[in-house]
């Protein structure tokens, strides 16, 4: 294997790896939303179209442990939970943000591709 | 919602929608491995450390659907299938080298902020 055929096959298993990460694609919706600033659960609940509590709970674990959001207490009556990025998290925005604008920009393309490859199918089974 | 919050959560739906489709990380591999040109089934498997002639199968079978791969049967005996990059998968490099660069980049960082949360899970919980 050629030493740029290697340089492109670690990068892919790296890609693999922060995808199975921010790839359940919640993950990479609370970094964008928390692109924002510091917010608390609830604010980012609102925000996050369709995210359950328990689905946002797990996700922002998840980001904390990776080091990529903080979570804060503050010793309110209610406590008051608010999430951040971290400096780390922030590094993320700028490939999340490749891969939205690659969507956005893409999204009709690809919905096009699906309908043609699912009308095909559909001839070549009748 | 101001318009450039609106923006942004767009484009986090936007990044939703792809995470969704190449978030399952064999296909980021897999696109990744097709940019060194087109290659038949049996190279990619090669190519790709752990992937299964299933996951293999299905992977390139949702590229062809979105329209991120072609897929050419030549006729040989036996006929060999040669997969390519389509313009618009080619169009997806950019963003998945900048996860991939990404990754490379913190990888550690990211190991050492989770043996961090564990550890202190642990102390917790004893």
């Amino acid at each position: 294997m050629s030493a740029r055929n290697k340089k492109v096959r670690d990068d892919c298993v790296a890609a693999r790896e922060v995808l199975d990460r921010i790839g359940d694609s919640w993950s990479a919706l609370t970094v964008g939303t928390l692109a924002r600033g510091p917010q608390r659960f609830t604010e980012l609940q609102r925000s996050i179209d369709g995210v359950s509590q328990r689905m946002l709970t797990l996700t922002l674990r998840g980001l904390e442990r990776d080091g990529l959001a903080t979570r804060t207490v503050f010793p309110t009556v209610p406590p008051s939970v608010q999430y951040a990025l971290t400096p780390l998290g922030r590094t993320l925005l700028d490939p999340v943000r490749g891969l939205a604008e690659w969507a956005t920009k893409h999204r009709e393309q690809i919905q096009s591709a699906r309908d043609r490859f699912d009308g095909a199918s559909a001839r070549l089974s009748s």
